[in-house]
């Protein structure tokens, strides 16, 4: 069940309903008739009491009733607080309530994310062989307490064995290689079968980054479990997993997802935030917050990425306490140290020599690749995510992953740098040459005249050597493979995310041309270009900054990221000096981006899945007027309304039941259409239900008042139901002649769900998201019947 | 004339007119009749032609009509470029005007800031002594060519003399010592007197430190010539004096006005900004980050700034702008080096010891410290300034100015620590004491044992000595006078910052609460308390960082500011250590503080003066519904409204005259009431003017028409004059019903300046920005006519 249920669910049950205007509320009461729907994955915690006031799944709330709920709650308890102690306490204790919130999914995000690490570090190690003390140590830890005092040799120490020693006795020859080649093969078959089959068995929204969802999500659509505690389980295990198979994948976008789990299930401790989707929604923009912090260890570009990025509504108040959880998080993390090295950042950085300004040629023209592979990245992924939807390829996920799990395998075991995991591979890229330094990417020739200098020349620029050629080589083979694999990879049915595979590709890009630009400079230190600040023997380029600057201008490229960025960037060098490098990457590689289409990857996604999302950062340009886009059309049947008084009960069921509206207008006589107020359809529902069953004489001929004063009505009628307490009399109202940018930031910037319309105070028409999303999509020439749920 | 036509202005003139629930739009009109009223102020380049669609002065602009009026024209020009190349090279350079004007606003405020700088260096030094070489050289530069070796020798160089030592040829004695007393009173007076007299005669914005106004103008408010060029050149020339006269202020606020001052010049470059007031407060909202960017180095912080406590309207594309102007900004001050390190930062800090838990306790002790100095210095200095505005005080500025400048000068100079310029005295605080300090706050017993042990040992915790002790002693008399006067000084009439005094009083504080601890550990070091962590030798208390965490708790306290302050610090010192320390004293502080009050010195004194700023941050708690709130009252007359035909020209301007409303609504017909638009008086009297003047027939009997179609007429009738042009067919409307918090959320979010009210589609009132103002004032029990403009 279920795996093909979600597909069908998202794909095609939703699509056949798409016809009409109508708010589209049915599809959850699909699920329920879907016997094993996914209601067996829906957080217990989560209970969707039917009543009053409460969203159907995948529907989009109200902000405004949301918060006017909220701040009602709120005056209840300060009114209360002064009546007597324990009100009071419960006063404190509840607007002390957030803070707490926010430090208990700073602390829980931090152990997760620790432990995520840790975990994926030994299954990472374990493919290429096993630790004879206790096969739980991972290789670094195996060869902790070796006596060995050189790096090198104390990476080789006799207690971690590779699979080839273990089985054949040797490690040295053909046939050991092939062994290991093997072994690591099966390792990332067996890790990615896993991942995929515990997302399908237990927690299909546990696929993918999860940032795309969340945007939508906190922008106030409803996807029950998205954030449940089967999701934020099989999550953790399957991220492990999908990372250690060595897939061209990052841990940073689902970590977003786990710290908003995280957030969602800690929400229903406090009533506050268990009972008002609003508030909730604030904490998880707080929890998005905490994912990139403890993902990089920079909670300042953490914050500002939730700002940029993720969050729909960000008040001040939610940025205090996002910067506090993010705080929290990263020193959680830190004290697990799962680095080994009591840094708080994943990538720790420090250059020794400034940069030139005639360096920002190379950084901008990084920022041009940057931009070119940002868009073709979302073109390719977004084709090949689309080809699987509509093709039988998307029938066969866990085959898919099968499939690329092993061509990964196949082509990344003979380079190294596409054998190591991203993260490692990055932080090699990033990283200065320093003298001791025995790696590849280090092998200079040793300068001529080592005896005569001291020691300062010795970080100076040098010749290429031997070993340097060979990892340019290596590195040119992965950025080509990196690029094709990680198109393919993103989009598939396991955890992946994608900042580590972005960054990867441009930290090799930038490296290769900091090394170019290296030795250029070495053999032609005289040209005018480089007279001044480039002599020889001096340390002018650092090729570890063109890494880092690559790195930042491919994922701007992708993720069209600006700021965040170069302040995510700017904590892991912790230096002001390298900001204008970024800068100046990180724009061109979004103007030159957006050239090619404004989405970034999130939003392409969300537009691939068809989510109710109202980009706030998108103008609407359009000259279109509000009556153009509302419904009814001039061809359509008159909107559907009801009268404060004279319909019966009898009449406004047939008419609840003859359409599928969420909602109606109640007016004051059908004949001048004056606005009274707006009723939810299943707000309207529970009560003639209720009413019918409880209240005394209410029946079929009963009349349905919506007035103040109920009017007088004949003795042997029956009594009438009165409901003005579900009435909503403040309904907002633009309009026909009100421009649609207007509208669209009315919607935006008060988050409503529907808007009614009125011409010289008389009713007209209704305007929903859905409609407004439909027609921004009809204006960029895109399918309308794309928008799936409103 | 004009200083007190200033005061008066805003004190009298308007408070006359403030009896009705009016749109108050006459004081400007009223500032022209009075002959030399700040006419002459008047940015020139400011041109406010009378025409449609523009404000007048202390109004309120209307946020979405000025947003549709850009997107029209951003349309319009989007259309025109795929005609002709030219139009295509406009609409390119139209795109990326918004990016140069934000590189120019950096440069200048740059520029000027390291002008600033030099020049309050310069003058500051003056009041001690003259150079030799040549009287333009500071005290350091004058000295920087000598020979002498030792950083004490240098200071002391023949080149620089002492006023003492050029009048009567000696630098010892008493009278040398008075000499020079004497001397450092007349300077300190001579540049007060400067100062104060430039902004009275030139231009009265310059004085305070402008972020109240400005905080005020980005919420949508016109104060005409406040961010002038008048304004900008006082305000740079007597921002130096001030600075250099000795007073307990600092630059950080009036730097922010400064650019601001530079931005809004700058706009008139382009026509996208000079023509639109909401674009323009974009460009303002980036300039206040530019100006706390150039003021402490923090450009990241800057940003923070600018979007926690200034901003008002402040989307993702004001944030990528501000950053790009902060970092140019930022680096333009940078190649000017005016501190002559090259470091970027105001108070460069580098400490070697970690924090340990315990010491939090200090630290949000310092915290308490903060919180409760914030909300004294609040109370203490609007009891001050309402004494200056309501008593005969206010009438003499320039005697208050030199009155305070003698006290300070007076009080100050015995003192070596209130001596010094507030950012040297923090500077010196933050300091962390290394082995060649030889100022008196390291002055530590030297170790008894120096030739046994190593360097090592030097930092650690030492005795404090004789020298401690004394500048312990000075620090305290500084610490309470510093108190004292800061109270008085702020809300002068000469330009006046916060920041460095706030600071200096918490680092003062925190300085001499970490020695505390440190002496405490040396003594105690086997406390339990200590133990394990802070043993003999080991260097583990650090009573500069002690001081920072004292100056970002008072900082707070007074502001009420929390992350952009942290990360303001946090980019000072450049490490990720010190932000737990930081954040547990600001929010400490913070919470303190907002339990005395909630208002931070600025909300305070916009509410002391007046201005109509609606507060983002405060959430509105009563329950009242907007039909308690909107006008007509229930027993004012009916509101005024025009008809959409049938009235008359004479009828129309007889409704005007006879009201002082800015705007009328227009309905159907008097009997239904049914809303058709909205129209604004200024574009009502403008288009009856102009009608009469050059409309062939149209007279007093003419019929005024708002219909899209004119109604027949008959043939001797004169014509009608159409005015459905200058209708806004799409004005707001609430719901009587509606709760006044969304109502007041509605304002905010959009920017209103005013609302229609209905009751079942028919007009009921109308709500005003002021309405709403005066109704939370009222629920305050404050003074709701305190409240001037709207």
């Amino acid at each position: 069940m279920d795996w093909e249920f979600w597909t069908k669910h998202l794909d095609e049950e939703v699509l056949t309903e798409n016809g009409g205007y109508e708010e589209h509320s049915s599809s959850s009461r699909a699920a329920g008739m879907n016997g094993n729907g996914p209601s067996k994955f829906v957080d217990p915690l989560e209970d969707p009491l039917p009543g009053v006031g409460t969203y159907e799944d995948f529907n989009t709330i109200d902000w405004v009733r949301e918060k006017t709920k909220d701040r009602d709650r709120h005056r209840e308890i300060t009114n209360k607080s002064k009546l007597s102690t324990v009100a009071l306490l419960h006063s404190i204790s509840d607007a002390f309530s957030g803070w707490l919130l926010m430090l208990l999914v700073g602390l829980m995000s931090g152990a997760l994310a620790g432990g995520i690490d840790i975990a994926a570090h030994w299954l990472t190690d374990m493919k290429e062989g096993v630790c004879l003390i206790g096969f739980w140590f991972n290789h670094e830890h195996c060869c902790w307490t070796s006596n060995e005092t050189t790096f090198k040799e104390r990476d080789q120490c006799p207690q971690w064995q590779s699979w080839a020693e273990l089985i054949t006795g040797t490690s040295e020859g053909p046939f050991a290689y092939i062994m290991n080649y093997l072994m690591y093969i099966f390792w990332a078959l067996l890790f990615a079968f896993l991942a995929v089959t515990l997302v399908r068995a237990f927690a299909p929204y546990a696929c993918g980054s999860g940032i795309p969802e969340i945007k939508t999500i906190l922008s106030g659509f409803i996807i029950r479990g998205y954030l449940g505690k089967w999701t934020l389980i099989i999550k953790t295990i399957t991220l492990v997993l999908a990372v250690s198979s060595g897939l061209s994948l990052g841990k940073e976008g689902p970590l977003v997802h786990v710290a908003c789990c995280c957030a969602n299930i800690l929400c229903h401790l406090f009533t506050k935030y268990r009972k008002n989707e609003a508030k909730r929604r604030e904490v998880l923009s707080a929890a998005a917050a905490v994912g990139v912090s403890v993902a990089f260890g920079a909670p300042i570009g953490g914050v500002l990425f939730s700002l940029e990025e993720v969050s729909y509504y960000f008040p001040l108040k939610t940025l205090w306490r996002s910067f506090f959880a993010a705080l929290v998080a990263a020193f959680t993390l830190r004290s697990i140290n799962p680095f080994g090295n009591s840094r708080l950042v994943l990538f720790y950085v420090e250059f020794h020599a400034p940069w030139h300004m005639l360096e920002l040629a190379p950084f901008i023209l990084l920022g041009i690749f940057g931009g070119l592979w940002g868009a073709l990245f979302i073109r390719a992924n977004i084709a090949w995510c689309r080809r699987r939807k509509t093709t039988r390829l998307g029938h066969y996920p866990v085959m898919e992953v099968l499939v690329v799990t092993a061509l990964t395998a196949v082509v990344a075991y003979p380079n190294s740098y596409t054998r190591m995991s991203g993260a490692e591979l990055i932080s090699e890229l990033f990283n200065d040459c320093s003298l001791l330094d025995s790696s590849q990417l280090c092998g200079y020739k040793p300068p001529a005249n080592t005896s005569e200098t001291g020691v300062g020349n010795s970080l100076a620029d040098r010749p290429a050597g031997e070993g340097l050629y060979t990892a340019l080589w290596q590195l040119a083979l992965a950025l080509v493979f990196k690029i094709m694999v990680t198109v393919i990879t993103f989009g598939m049915k396991v955890p992946s995310g994608l900042f580590i595979p972005s960054m990867a590709v441009g930290a090799i890009a930038g490296r290769l041309l900091g090394v170019g630009m290296e030795q250029l400079a070495y053999y032609h230190h005289d040209w005018f270009l480089f007279k001044g600040w480039c002599s020889p023997g001096a340390d002018c380029i650092t090729p570890g900054l063109y890494a880092m600057v690559g790195a930042a201008a491919c994922l701007g490229g992708v993720t069209r990221m600006t700021v965040s960025l170069v302040v995510i960037m700017f904590e892991l060098t912790g230096g002001l000096e390298y900001i204008v490098p970024l800068m100046a990457a990180t724009m061109t590689s979004k103007w030159v981006a957006d050239a090619f289409g404004r989405e970034g990857i999130y939003e392409a996604h969300i537009r691939l899945n068809g989510y109710p999302f109202l980009e706030p950062k998108e103008e609407f340009e359009h000259s279109s007027l509000t009556v153009d886009v509302m419904r009814p059309r001039r061809s359509d049947p008159a909107l559907a309304v009801l009268t404060q008084e004279g319909m019966t009960v009898e009449e406004v069921e047939a008419l609840v039941e003859s359409t599928r509206y969420s909602g109606f207008p109640v007016v004051v006589s059908q004949e001048s259409q004056r606005l009274v107020g707006f009723v939810f359809r299943r707000d309207l529902l529970i009560s003639i239900d209720n009413a019918r069953k409880r209240q005394e004489g209410v029946v079929g001929a009963s009349q349905v008042v919506f007035t103040e004063h109920a009017p007088a009505h004949a003795a042997d009628a029956p009594p009438p139901l009165r409901l003005r307490g579900i009435l909503d009399l403040s309904p907002f109202t633009v309009t026909d002649h009100t421009p649609m940018d207007i509208t669209v930031d009315i919607f935006r910037k008060l988050g409503l769900r529907q808007c009614l319309v009125t011409h010289n105070g008389r009713l007209l028409g209704i305007i929903t998201k859905k409609d407004i999303l439909k027609h921004m999509a009809q204006i960029a020439n895109r399918d309308p019947d794309s928008i799936l749920f409103n």
